[in-house]
């Protein structure tokens, strides 16, 4: 594992040099009891975007077909079905830890091109994750910040995220499953040309501070968690620390709005990718209980 | 709606003329806090089985494709995807309120011919379940009458499901979601062309028994929750009389071995549809927390 | 058949009562025979555009995806091969007999709602016409009109259609394929948002003509080979009358630019539909030979 | 290209360094012209094979999926169209220049590791091939050998060919596209399991005989034109000899039946590709004309 990134910011064997799990391996049971402590009211959210053709997506990607089949005979009974063919990385969906790499080397040190084929990934891939369940701690940037949502390439910082965190009177534990809100999302509905440019999110200066606090996931209300502002990005730092040094976890293409709305910074999350064989990610429909 | 069925066995208009969710609405918050006081020691449990070319699915239904795309160029960052084509009632699943109906009608007495299409359903589609959260019952059958696995055609009866719940000592609430384990979700791996002849199941005793404790869905680990020994099957009175004329919710293809193994009885069930607007139902993965 | 419409406008029943190919019936050896006298020069011609993930197809279509997957190991044999999802309306195209109708029958009075599900078409359906060869008899309109292409709406009647076979000195035959050129495939590159509002095209006035000249098939340059200039149509008058009372059969998105340009007024015409079981039509590549 | 094979039993560079069309320059105008010439009774024949859900093909693929979507009003006009969901290599097919090759170059040279990713083949795919007319040389091995169907394993050699043309009383001649019939394809129909297990074929004796004959292209009625009789095979010689080194065409799973049962040895033979932009192949319906 020579080619490994730098010690600080890699987590390269530090759960066994067979691990495929990453960052997963943070969410003990006694985290996921402690985060069921947290439902208080019993609310529940869905933190999914509707799945429809359009989106939401990258623009480069395929578009998303669902139709229908059924059968109506008069005096039987009746019943439908869906066909739908679609990339696992359409709509509110999680990355893998296959997904991103460079170097020829995937999180922990697997060598891509024995592992990823046209067939699917060999290490990493998405059945990895039965769940992802935990603390769900919302960072509600677009709220603290006063608008009603950042603009085009407008850059997070470590320093943004602690702020965020003090104003919200919160403490970021190991183990978080962090949830972003840019308000990205609400440019989706009303201009989708600006949608597709790029979007707000967190830079590279986050890339420590995700390491330092062993945060498990970042989920975020845009395409791709990061700041960029151009389409396609030149560079995904984030995607290729967070994921491929780090074995953390990236949620795309989320609903933050009633979670901010009702102010519910911590909740009892739980995302539950579909148990796709060797996929590179899921769709997928997080829930936060509070 | 005068060709409703019998009040007895009907929530038609129970949650008024225009709903869409069903036994959904028995979900209250105070349900969901209870369900979160279930978890103790803080484990968590996929119900879902791997999601492969091969199902588990009905035989007569196209096999799921997946297949990668990638791309890894020497110097840059790499990356992968999936293009995934299924019928959302592949692996394990959940049927929304409009996949089987009788007479035209569904639950709650949409008419068919208007609602249903090519293009998806317009009343009771899966997008009208955000979550299934609550209390996730184990009735562990197969545990109770000590078998490895309940046989091809051997029916569950109301009286069958009391006397497993009293065995285990357990007590039926309103707002459970029921997770029946038959054993048969085994002969899927063990014996193919047995598995897809039918399966063990709950019989039609079962049907006011549903509907006097409110049950909310009906979890298990076969094709279709019922009963049948032939595929297809004649008919399925479970599945017209839960989701057309109860409003429930029926989940398939469970994998409930390791909840069973460790005597989870009891339970806060996750179960998160994909929000596929207009569609007929969704692949899932359950999760239990115990 | 006694929703069968005027005699004077109707096929049905004229080859027989069980009769799945309509003009198909129309192309006997003699006049194959005839059009390969037609191959002067052996230049050959393919009238399919590229298709691609852009059509051309109807703007409300779904549109087609094709990924490839392929292994390239160092030391051995490597191979590629292609997934498509598509409308088999999509691209150049042609209808089966199936594809449109009114008042719940087919062409030659078939019952919609036995015959068209799901699953597919138990009559009329694509693979009842394994070939149409004949005569390819192009009449350029656009050419004759001395145009770049028709304009949106605008119409061509049975008149334009003598008038231009005269200017051309060709007679139309019974059996004929007809090429109609419009030039509106040419608005597909230069104006999308145009080429979508509708087209160019024959109107009503043609379907006593192309009844009355015995013509086996009308292929165009265009989305439907009738005249409308809002998407989608109100009415389609060629389509219901051509393929549902005729047994015509309507090919779509051809490329005639290189045959008009050398004037190739006949040809020996080859339309090879996949032979999609039970399938609603299927993507082209008609080939013509001079 | 100094990895290219032996000049003997190659084709790269004779139509230039920058050429994608392999044999296909040897269907000039006057061969076309000479096979139309051949047309004596005008009786067309399709040599496709239904194209279903079981194929034919090979084991490995996924199936073909084909829905029909449709809508029938009751006062309105109606229309069905399909969704196709396939590979390119399913069916009767076409393999293009770019779908079989080793040590990381394709047909003229090109880089495979450059030409051939997810997103489909820059260099050799199949629009580079409009059509392939010409003569269609039946060579009825199966009949020569007085047989129902040619055994697994069993090969056919370039003697054979030479005793069968002979006789058949016809002559191979440049630009020929030849048709090889085992009755292979009856076994798809009589015996699934050992259909799949292999086939027979022409052998490695024939590869100069293809050459040396300037063959344009080989139709056979089995998985792959040559025998083995393991699936999947460990070689495919005449694959990547044909297909990478002479730049051939394969085309596969053709029904020759009729047109042996007619002993319609010459014909004018119309292959169509589908004009999929950047595909590795595609499903054909070739037309022969008698």
């Amino acid at each position: 594992m020579s080619q490994q990134p730098d010690n600080q910011l890699s987590n390269w064997g530090r759960w066994g040099a067979t691990d495929q799990r990453g960052a997963l391996n943070l969410l003990t049971p006694a985290i996921i009891k402690q985060a069921a402590g947290l439902v208080k009211t019993g609310k529940a959210y869905s933190l999914s975007m509707p799945l429809t053709t359009e989106g939401p997506q990258w623009p480069q990607r395929h578009k998303t077909w669902r139709v229908t089949t059924f059968r109506n005979p008069p005096d039987e009974r009746g019943g439908a079905d869906d066909v739908v063919t679609m990339h696992s990385h359409s709509g509110t969906h999680m990355d893998a830890l296959c997904h991103i790499w460079y170097d020829n080397q995937l999180y922990n040190g697997y060598n891509v091109s024995e592992h990823i084929t046209s067939t699917g990934a060999t290490r990493n891939a998405i059945d990895n994750v039965p769940w992802l369940v935990g603390r769900g701690l919302l960072l509600d940037i677009a709220g603290w910040k006063g608008v009603d949502h950042l603009q085009l390439g407008e850059a997070i910082t470590a320093a943004d995220l602690d702020a965020c965190a003090a104003a919200q009177g919160v403490t970021i534990q190991p183990g978080d499953l962090l949830l972003i809100r840019t308000g990205w999302i609400r440019v989706f509905a009303q201009d989708r040309a600006l949608f597709n440019q790029g979007e707000p999110g967190i830079d590279e200066s986050t890339i420590p501070w995700l390491r330092q606090h062993d945060v498990v996931a970042v989920c975020a209300d845009n395409h791709a968690v990061e700041v960029f502002d151009a389409m396609p990005p030149a560079r995904l730092p984030i995607h290729t620390a967070a994921i491929r040094d780090l074995g953390l976890y990236l949620v795309e293409y989320l609903n933050l709005e009633e979670l901010a709305a009702d102010k519910v910074y911590e909740s009892l999350l739980v995302i539950a990718p579909l148990q796709l064989t060797g996929a590179i990610g899921s769709p997928v429909n997080p829930i936060a209980l509070a």
